[in-house]
């Protein structure tokens, strides 16, 4: 039996590494090329590029190296009977919280503009929100969505979370579907994307969506690029529906030099770093995940192929 | 009876306003010039100058209106049986850990590399701090200290804090004293100042004190600006003791523009905005302590004029 490994080549090692010393009996190989075909049925992959995964005639189980797939069905057709699982760590929605907790801060109390300020020599106080006045929306309510809410909600926010079915979260009010959206919507001081993408989700941060939210508001992006409209954030940031963003994820990444993003006033951008998978941390359950297909029982974290999460 | 009030112009009118309709049968005057001489027993005050409160020879109490009052005897002799009372506010302090939290966060997570990377369309990650692996150290547990402290306790963070007498705050180390201030510095990620200013805290942030603190430390003042030594700060900045700072409070406020403050990359000015007395959360236990004075009965928030805090 083996594992091939498809993903940059620092983290394929840093995998390798990892996986010799927990496994020294299994073969891992690193796929570096498109072309190279593999035999492993179990393959750890991060963004595999067009029909790559047609070189590996004997796979079973797809472990994606992130809480998201998206990466894998982009420009892959799954083939029949393969599982795909991913990575469910404690660590990555804490780090994810961390990040959100920041930007939000950020925002909050103005620390950007005093950036700005410093620049200019200026001295000027901004009336700054409190905590406990302001309202976050959190879209995507799964693993990590439910695990920020719940914090944000302890930290003393006003908190609002909107998911494919309702949710039971201490502190959250809970809305779903296209009828409840423009109720959360209007309320919202701080709106942060979560979702999961998927056909049904790609491109929902558009500007019908930015137009019902109040004009002070603001968007952190934590999904995936794909959810956004670039061109409509910058239309209504132009038009003054939405007071800023912090984005941390895009349509391509690293986000080219002549994206407007990079030097819009009121964006932030930041490279991918809200929660990075970490070897140490997430190598436990891919390791079980190849035991539990070795020995035919259930998988952990599966997905459903058909829904795309 | 009367109430004299001695601060800057906007934030005046803003108190007589609000004493007025407390206080419809007092009569409230604004004292605007440093000569104006006042019958009031009362005395509303920020930052009277120099010998001015030889002008009030009514004087019985002086009410703080922050919950520093330091500035109060920096220019003046307390004349004998004057008693003086401070801000004592929940949203102050509440302010006050949002403003921390928020320098915190935005230390933690990069975000001020990731500006300047913005400016120069720089996409680089770097590997962020986790929270409960960052240990918050603060400078003085008094009212707004304490409250910080188990704030930040309760978010995740290791807390330890310093003061002049033991604290039992939950989730939070305390240590006292010369002796104990070494084991504090070195095991110290973020440094907070929230002391008073007495002559024996004043230029207390020195280059001796910040040589004791690991490199990768960074410095939050949010105290007075008399507890920084500068040019310290700036050398050990220099020589690479500590990687930053965020500093709210100055010598001279407004900063003066050619202070070097303002141009070094790893400093962030803020205009003194962590926490700002609001009149109409503080202006019930103003009326009240005036009240108390016209009865005769103990007076709320005081301060002991010997030991300035």
């Amino acid at each position: 039996m083996s594992i091939a490994i498809v993903t940059s080549s620092d983290e394929a090692k840093e995998w390798k590494i990892a996986l010799t010393d927990r496994l020294p009996n299994v073969s891992i190989e690193i796929v570096s090329s498109i072309e190279q075909p593999s035999k492993a049925p179990f393959l750890i992959c991060w963004k595999p590029t067009k029909g790559q995964l047609n070189n590996f005639p004997n796979l079973r189980v797809i472990q994606s190296l992130g809480a998201g797939v998206d990466h894998i069905f982009e420009k892959n057709t799954i083939p029949e009977g393969v599982q795909i699982v991913r990575i469910i760590d404690e660590r990555l929605s804490e780090d994810m919280w961390e990040y959100l907790l920041a930007a939000t801060m950020q925002h909050l109390k103005d620390f950007r503009q005093y950036e700005v300020q410093k620049r200019t020599t200026t001295w000027q106080r901004h009336a700054y929100r409190r905590v406990p006045d302001t309202t976050v929306s959190i879209l995507g309510l799964g693993k990590i969505g439910g695990y920020v809410a719940e914090k944000f909600s302890r930290v003393g926010f006003q908190v609002q979370g909107w998911s494919n079915s309702p949710k039971n979260l201490k502190g959250v009010r809970s809305f779903t579907g296209d009828t409840d959206l423009p109720f959360l919507l209007k309320n919202t001081d701080i709106l942060i994307n979560l979702l999961p993408l998927t056909p049904a989700t790609q491109g929902i941060l558009n500007r019908p969506l930015f137009q019902q939210l109040p004009s002070t508001s603001y968007l952190i992006n934590a999904g995936r690029g794909g959810h956004l409209v670039d061109e409509d954030l910058l239309a209504v940031l132009e038009l003054g529906y939405l007071s800023g963003a912090t984005l941390d994820v895009f349509h391509h990444e690293p986000l080219p030099s002549n994206h407007p993003f990079w030097q819009h006033p009121k964006i932030l951008v930041t490279p991918h770093v809200a929660s990075l998978t970490d070897v140490n941390s997430a190598i436990n359950q891919v390791v079980d995940n190849y035991q539990r297909m070795i020995r035919g029982t259930d998988l952990l974290n599966k997905i459903t192929v058909d829904k795309g999460y």
